[in-house]
């Protein structure tokens, strides 16, 4: 990996955009918003517009602290008594536990807002900017997140199709608004745009088969309960392997990515 | 009132917004969004867009529907059993009785990111219309709506001072939005801006002070905890007069705010 997008610079970033209040609501976004998490949705996203637009512009930068607001709204949201019910997220109290269920409410719902308003806050008049802005709110709602959260909340998992439509909803998202996103605001075409969301749809599958099979314990819905470990390895070498011919496939130095599926398929708990 | 901006023509908006989904959480959001709400914010905001500036925009419509589904969002987050606790809301089951909490949350969380994206549907790169959608978002955050449940909930309300201050936070952000986006979509200058927004505060205030009365029953935080139902109905009289001289020093026909005042003034269960 590159160290010129660190965690640091991601902290950093996103400092820049917290609101000025005194409400205790504040304290339970900025709780969540640093505690520990990996940040390599903006990583992604900042990489991306880098290699496809060879600068990481303004508006990249906005985009990424967006997309990583929008995740952790989601988690908090997630992680609710009525949702998930996690007490515990990065090895930390999850939101509602340290601050009370009202509270997470709040401080998901005002993170999500904070992602609208650091969006407008980019050079929103700009063509490319503002069909990222889109996508990543398409990303966010009823077509993303909530419909992934909603099938794993509600809806019957049968066979391996059922698990890849909801590892692609609910993992897959924010991977495929990190990527499309920074295609995007570099100023990739559209073929260009559309292999980048198949390399993402395709890592959201990775990365969730791997949380699986770390997590097997854990998670009610899973790939777990349609193929065994090994399979699912087998899986993932495979579109591994796909990802990286995708990747030649573009004009552009996406090391990154490619490093990223290794270090996916590599991950310990 | 005129009869140009009905209730059927606010929902008749609202539908060409709507995602497709067959998503269960769009049923959700559907049975909030269409259950007998008064919609007077996006009237005020049409009627104050077509007083400043003599017609009704695109800018202004698309405004209108995301300030409905902002309000919506917050009306279904607000009735959770972590907040207020409603199981009813405009006489029928509020959202999460009807559909279960999880759902509700996620409705929510869809309708607010679903204004968000309808926002952007609109003339984005117009200044005005940019800095109404600013405004708007800044109003549904952590300085607006978000800040009026966290006082509603947590803060201590010992004198009218507080009582006021809650009432603008909780109330009068949607109405401030209502006005102001209004005004700058219809191209007010600064300064009009600013009267509409001191009306706004102003009819947030009455507005709260009459609900007090009506529901003198339920509120768990009231201005009848610090005034008398009599003394209350002489604030609003007088907070009338106020709105009803400013609305005279602008250039504008703003007989609907006027009228406003009179019926919010008289009404009744």
């Amino acid at each position: 990996m590159k160290t010129d997008f660190t965690v640091e610079y991601i902290d950093e970033l996103l400092r820049g955009y917290l609101p000025h209040s005194r409400d205790k609501v504040l304290q339970a976004i900025e709780y969540s918003l640093f505690s520990g998490g990996k940040r390599f949705r903006p990583m992604l996203l900042l990489r991306t517009a880098k290699a496809v637009g060879k600068h990481v512009s303004e508006g990249a930068k906005t985009l990424a602290a967006a997309l990583e607001m929008v995740h952790t709204y989601s988690l908090i949201h997630d992680d609710l008594p009525c949702m998930d019910n996690d007490d515990i997220r990065r090895g930390k109290r999850s939101c509602h536990m340290q601050f009370g269920e009202a509270s997470a409410v709040l401080a998901g719902d005002a993170l999500l807002n904070l992602a609208f308003e650091t969006a407008l806050k980019g050079p929103i008049s700009n063509k490319n900017y503002k069909n990222a802005c889109v996508f990543l709110f398409k990303m966010s709602g009823i077509e993303g997140l909530v419909h992934g959260q909603s099938l794993d909340l509600f809806a019957e998992m049968k066979n391996v199709d059922d698990a890849t439509e909801l590892a692609v909803a609910k993992t897959g998202t924010l991977i495929r608004a990190a990527l499309v996103c920074g295609a995007m605001v570099g100023g990739a075409s559209d073929e260009e745009i559309a292999l980048f969301d198949e390399i993402a749809c395709k890592l959201g599958v990775c990365y969730q088969i791997i949380d699986d099979i770390l997590d097997s314990q854990k998670c009610e819905k899973s790939f777990l309960d349609v193929y065994t470990t090994e399979d699912l390895l087998d899986h993932v070498r495979l579109l591994n392997d796909e990802i990286k011919a995708t990747c030649d496939k573009l004009p552009y130095d996406l090391e990154y990515i490619k490093q990223f599926c290794d270090q996916n398929a590599a991950r310990k708990k």
